[in-house]
């Protein structure tokens, strides 16, 4: 067994980042609603102005402003109709001094027109002649060519994940398909004897497989490809076949379960059997989650999974989480889930947190940074107040009141009681 | 046309309750993890104490505490090994008092032994023997039977919408498959000659169909089985028989676009001519959001679309949204939204928003509820501060800047620049 040196977390991420640098995702194409969620594979630029043509943002009248200087209620100007414009067709009328032209909410403005009267401020006194009533600015009502955005204007940058507000705007801009990065491929294996089907009736000394189910579902969140969940029995062979296998179809081997240190020690000597460099990490000063193996598999470009593109070669993620669920999620939000989307993802975008008031002091780990789950409430006067939850390591009831959680750095003093965090939220 | 009688939000949902009470959503299973983002069928109890039994979670010897009484580093306590227990077995050894047993975490407790003494302070003397250097006290380092949750407990109730962090609790109580409420059907069309398909270029006076996709994208957001996305063209024959045919395949048709007074009026006919009660609202006190159709369709329990389980009749919702994107939007979540969530996913749980100071001054719209969207940013201190996006109403590049958005009352004065506001997140 290694020697138990414990890495921060920085550590870990200056470790992970010398082994993962020259790969890089590749891109695939997927229809405009499929890719909410998803990682954008290159920058997006707009293809038009927008608007392209300028628009009437109200149903009325087009008309030189200046011919309606002046007037008032009780003293309309009288202009002549020239013409009525079409929705979605070209308008080659020319306006005159004098003249008028209707166009509806979202028509093209006549050449020689330069605002809008809207409906309300006009009289049709025949099919000839309108009065209007409102004097109008110029450019009132209207938008210009590129008043939204112009042409060749950077909209999104690669590595920004899709959301449902931003598809209206991909879509102003042509994109029926999306440029998006391929999700990574995961394996996630549940080890012990202990372990048995979701579907089963534990019996006495059993209990039935609940860390990779709730890592997948974080997991498939975070926007991983999950291949495969098993359950696998605690010997050495088993277990090696089973993350070698696993290593052949997915980029990241995720090991949940084997609480006990020789069930550590057994996965790690695995890891260290299977490749270069093998166990980079042997435990990492955070509470929870202290009992976390990260190891490292440089594998031949052309051993690796679909999706990543290797230079000279491909790393290889396999991560012994710890046994309890708790740590096993706190772990794999803090550690993996921020390298997946650093490292396949291209993200740079920090998540919105919510700032509360939290109820209790809480310590700091010594010498680790301490994760602790809270949940959130409104005090009387509205405000969000964190409450800390307390649960004892096996539990899993705990996690579903979390609403996320709170960083303490190991060299602080902890938080006082009614002091403002940062709550992350899940 | 009929008279333009501004319903307020608050009469809008009052009237929807009056028409869609009979109902009730019907109940499908799915494998636990596609269960994220599903609404619960019924309410979820455990099957199991939790734990099942005396668990340890630490690796070390089960004792019974008094025997541990007063040791120290220099006075331990001899102990004779009785056994060991194997992970996922029923332990048969019951410990008498001068005995241990060793269990590894996870392990089940034997009869006889009250806590549990970590590796750590054991020195293994022979095969038979351990010395103890550290007194235990009782229940020290155990979970007993229940300690997490006891059968039949209420774990989640109906209309709780399952996020990734509740998998594990699923995968405890052994729902391997989910009761979850069917998804509602919607149909969306898109109105307009100047509307043309994505992936076209547009000519001048034509313009990419915007809304239809954005709105898809937020419906599957909240839930919604989108069935179809289509562009109709501005004639009332097609586009009646176009909301015919959606309304055979949907609980929902949302029209898009026809912002023009005229294109309204023929939207409230068709719905008219479809069916009773048809327009029940034309025209909502929001700002955006004023020019929205709400009309409503009694069926045959026999004709509804497959998902809804109707008593007598089923009620379908028709909703023409305002063709500017934004105000598309604003209303599809203030108003279609919440309703979907009510009425079909029967979810009570109100968003977590975030407290932020506003940058501006916001004015209360007159008599309407104003909706303005924001954009969340840090300040030197790190709180939240909120920026109202100013955009023209025909804009769609600023709904990607948007975090969400603020709600103004419509009796209130507005919001003075520098006053705290309630963030509601996209």
């Amino acid at each position: 067994m290694k020697l138990l040196n414990v890495d921060t977390i920085e550590e870990v991420q200056k470790k992970l980042k010398s082994y993962f640098q020259t790969a890089s995702a590749q891109i695939e194409m997927v229809p405009l609603r499929q890719s909410v969620g998803r990682y954008l594979g290159e920058d997006i630029f707009s293809d038009v102005d927008m608007p392209q043509f300028r628009r009437s943002v109200v149903d009325g009248y087009a008309v030189l402003a200046k011919d309606t200087f002046g007037v008032s209620d009780s003293m309309p100007v009288f202009l002549e109709v020239a013409g009525t414009v079409d929705m979605g067709k070209a308008c080659d009328i020319v306006l005159e001094p004098g003249q008028a032209v209707y166009v509806p909410t979202g028509g093209m403005l006549p050449q020689g027109s330069d605002s809008m009267v809207m409906i309300e401020y006009i009289e049709k006194l025949d099919e000839k002649t309108i009065a209007v009533y409102k004097p109008a600015a110029p450019n009132s009502k209207i938008m210009n060519p590129g008043d939204d955005f112009r042409k060749n204007e950077i909209l999104f940058s690669k590595g920004h994940r899709i959301a449902a507000k931003d598809i209206g705007l991909l879509a102003a801009v042509g994109k029926a398909e999306v440029p998006v990065l391929r999700k990574p491929k995961m394996s996630i294996l549940s080890t012990g004897d202990e372990i048995i089907e979701i579907s089963e009736i534990p019996k006495p000394g059993e209990i039935r497989d609940i860390n990779s189910s709730a890592v997948a579902a974080f997991a498939e969140k975070t926007g991983v490809d999950v291949r495969s969940v098993a359950i696998v029995e605690d010997s050495y062979e088993k277990l090696r076949i089973a993350v070698e296998e696993a290593l052949k179809e997915s980029d990241l081997v995720v090991l949940s379960g084997g609480s006990s240190a020789g069930a550590k020690d057994m996965t790690a000597e695995i890891i260290d059997s299977l490749g270069e460099p093998g166990v980079i990490t042997h435990g990492i000063a955070m509470k929870p989650g202290k009992p976390t193996i990260i190891g490292v598999l440089a594998q031949k470009a052309q051993d690796s999974a679909e999706g990543i593109n290797c230079q000279n070669h491909c790393c290889k993620l396999v991560v012994g989480l710890p046994g309890h669920p708790m740590a096993a999620i706190i772990v794999y939000e803090v550690v993996v889930s921020s390298f997946i989307k650093q490292y396949y993802f291209h993200h740079k975008e920090e998540p919105i947190t919510v700032t509360a008031a939290i109820t209790e002091n809480i310590h700091a780990g010594e010498g680790r940074e301490t994760y602790q789950l809270v949940s959130l409430k409104r005090d009387d006067a509205l405000q969000w107040i964190a409450e800390p939850i307390h649960a004892k390591s096996g539990s899993i009831s705990q996690l579903m009141l979390a609403d996320g959680f709170v960083r303490i750095p190991s060299l602080s003093e902890g938080i006082d009681a009614k002091s403002r965090v940062e709550v992350v939220l899940f």
